[in-house]
């Protein structure tokens, strides 16, 4: 379905978002898009002076953008002025975008166990399974196929998208969104090896995900060993992305794609982890830290330093290496012909003695 | 289930495949199986002459080779001569297959949306969710548990595994094979940080999928922020790859396990990525390049060229690189060697000054 | 849920698993916790000599140590003694966690074929799907929205978790975990390349997996292109763990999260791979060997070597590489500094004459 939008006058946008406005107050804007296919009912969004030809041709009905940005040509036009039109966007977006579920209530196709308490503002699509004791809470969208397990708490306002798997235990905080594919609560990987064969280590502890947190598809996060996994708030997951047993996992931090943290791993607030990267276990990374993408960390990680490399290194130090690596086949010469030279140099000076 | 083959005469074969034919042709052949298992109603293809012995002692009705590689040993065989065995083989092997579904038409325990629109030759299986206004060609098959969401359209002859969630607004083309798992039209990962604050930047583009594509298991494709992810004609992935929103992907590329391609990222025509590499966002990948496996591409590469590394580099140079890396432990005691010998040679010019 | 216990007295514990006993043989052991959690009617484990000051202050109703690191102060508890405290944990923590299933019986909201064979004691959860001429053993329990293709057989005391697809013709064995949104059987990723147009090898071989194996959350088992794949007895995978097409997987592998094995590639018994890794095409990886983080195997490892890198090299020579990278953007001034300094001596030699 395509995008549902509310309408609104562009006096309303300024004043909910504290935003200066040049021209037509009282502009009717119901939708977004990009800056060269917006229409005169869309607002849309410049985010670099170079692009300032493109606004001016663009048929918005209006345009964000920075002040310093604006031109003669853009004088008849109705503008939103903001320093950061990059926030602008997400926010009006989101404002303006009308999240009216298109079904209703509980499907006769889904299957809710009689202990289960879902919310009578929930909107629970055919196929669903919610398991014994599961607490489903205001206004959360469960779509098809998707399977909540026993003593699961899905708190209000959040979305979860077809075939994930939330399993036994699982707590899920309110106005998060979990995208299609992805499992939470499953088995940590805990084996013990004796004479080679591996005995499972039980995996009873669960998973705790704080508020406005939102996964991408086909990710996996395990149940702890014991006690708890912890997501905080506002954590943001690419898809593939992997959590092990046992991690903390701190507010704000954003995992790109196809990364995984390994069991028992801490990760401060606000890190980022950038994509195909892995983070060893039992590891400590600092507030605020960035990982450079197909990074392996074998070490702790200082609050906010930024390590990058297999393994991971000072990012300036890894890009150092990089540079002095595609010299390497001319030095690993030079070093052979310096070695030539100065045994030519000794031997001439024994020939001379 | 057994694969279920057509039964057909040799020379039937040859003409469709415009094949030299030796031998019988009205050898019955009702099967394709490899050289070493196949028995005398199955046709099987030999890759390399160093097989020849196993061709010879093959029980195969008939047997696929290049005229060059014929044996006496081979005089009373039933052949089919070919330059391209393999070629001959997936063209053969696909001509062969009986494709007739196991089951017909729409379940009773699938659900359908009223105002979608599935043709009266589709196979949808139980627990398959239906959205609003979708439209479902000519004989697709949907396997159990697979969610199509709203406004999806889905090419005739397309073939969705158990399991997939293909969302909102997805255009699929004709002759597709998506495997179990895969999640098409998820979001794309877009947030801005705001004194740490991650706020969500709306996805509200779809993915738009050419013909005779074919993607692997768990794989995850994601929907444009505005406008439309593309996949062009005969893409093929393996499993568990990532596709981030706004990519295009040009007709015949090839993308192996685990690989990933970030936002915006184009790729030509008859691109190869092996597997478990990641293509940063907003590059441009020239046509008939290829990068190699366990690759981070971090610029854009040209036409026809061939990458590897960490970072990607040309092939030739990493493979330098790599195996001078391999001395390097070497080459640093080496320098230290010089460095004192040297010391030793200023430090005796000195003394004999 | 909870896990739910067993109540068994101490003794019984000692004898099971023939550990000695200190302290009173009657005490009631009825749960399994962390040392620093543990309550009275709770089994506890120390895992090394530096914890016991935690192990005195644990109100665990008994522990698991080992005897050299009994301390006077723990002369009153009720002890358990073994040499290795990490395998009691697992043994006695799965001999004492009750394993009975949340619900009987074949739910009517699932589907079974009426030529598949559903053993009288599995428990088949609604929206199910199990295909025709399927066999599911004894005590198999199948959660939600998990697919049975056709003519698969699944051993007895196997559990399926919810959203996996097991695709036709797969054979599972006695007592093995598939994690949610695992994919079994999906077809090998094969195609011929002729002028850039990507011709696909059909895939009709299985997946044959031995018993007493687990499979993590979201992985991908491809099935054979002819014959079989092959997962042997006690093999354990983590989440996101992809196996190609004929690959052959020994008795007890482990494979950790992330990592990937190319087609046709043979593990021996008793292989770890570790995360982040892949293991390229026809290779052969020697019984008990290792394979290191993030690493890319491009040749064959001998038994009980351990490789590491990119690409993978001994780990002993990758630790000494990666030591020599970091030296190696100094390595580089160094020797333009020496060749500077040989070049002011020969200058000063060649002006000296």
């Amino acid at each position: 379905m395509s995008p549902v939008y509310k309408e609104v006058e562009l006096h309303e946008l300024s004043k909910s978002f504290n935003l200066d406005l040049k021209g037509n107050p009282s502009t009717k804007i119901s939708g977004v898009n990009d800056i060269r296919a917006a229409g005169s009912s869309e607002i849309a969004f410049l985010f670099s002076e170079k692009g300032i030809d493109i606004a001016v041709n663009s048929k918005a009905g209006a345009l964000v953008l920075r002040p310093e940005w604006i031109d003669k040509r853009l004088e008849n036009r109705n503008l939103l002025l903001t320093d950061n039109p990059k926030l602008a966007m997400a926010r009006i977006h989101c404002y303006l975008l009308d999240k009216q579920p298109e079904r209703e209530g509980v499907s006769k196709q889904a299957f809710i166990e009689q202990s289960a308490n879902v919310d009578s503002t929930a909107v629970i699509y055919p196929f669903v399974y919610i398991g014994k004791n599961s607490v489903i809470g205001k206004n959360v969208i469960i779509y098809p196929n998707t399977h909540i397990g026993s003593e699961v708490k899905i708190g209000d306002g959040t979305t979860i998208h077809a075939g994930c798997s939330i399993n036994n235990d699982t707590i899920i905080g309110k106005e998060c969104i979990i995208h299609s594919g992805t499992v939470i609560g499953s088995d940590g990987y805990g084996f013990v090896k004796d004479r080679n064969h591996n005995y499972k280590v039980p995996q009873v502890g669960r998973v705790r995900i704080g508020d406005d947190c939102e996964f991408g598809a086909n990710n996996t996060i395990d149940r702890a060993t014991f006690g708890e996994t912890v997501i905080g708030n506002n954590v943001k997951t690419d898809n593939l992305v992997h959590i092990a047993h046992n991690c903390q996992i701190g507010d704000h931090c954003l995992i790109i794609a196809m990364s995984g943290v390994a069991g028992s791993t801490v990760l401060g607030e606000n890190v980022t982890i950038a994509g195909n990267s892995a983070v060893m276990d039992h590891l400590k990374i600092g507030d605020n830290a960035i990982i450079g993408s197909q990074t392996l960390v074998i070490k702790d990680v200082p609050d906010g330093q930024v390590f990058t490399g297999y393994p991971a290194v000072d990012h300036r130090t890894w890009l150092r290496m990089t540079t002095a690596q595609q010299k390497l086949p001319e030095l690993v010469k030079r070093v052979a012909q310096l070695e030539k030279e100065l045994s030519s140099i000794k031997g001439s000076g024994e020939g001379s003695k």
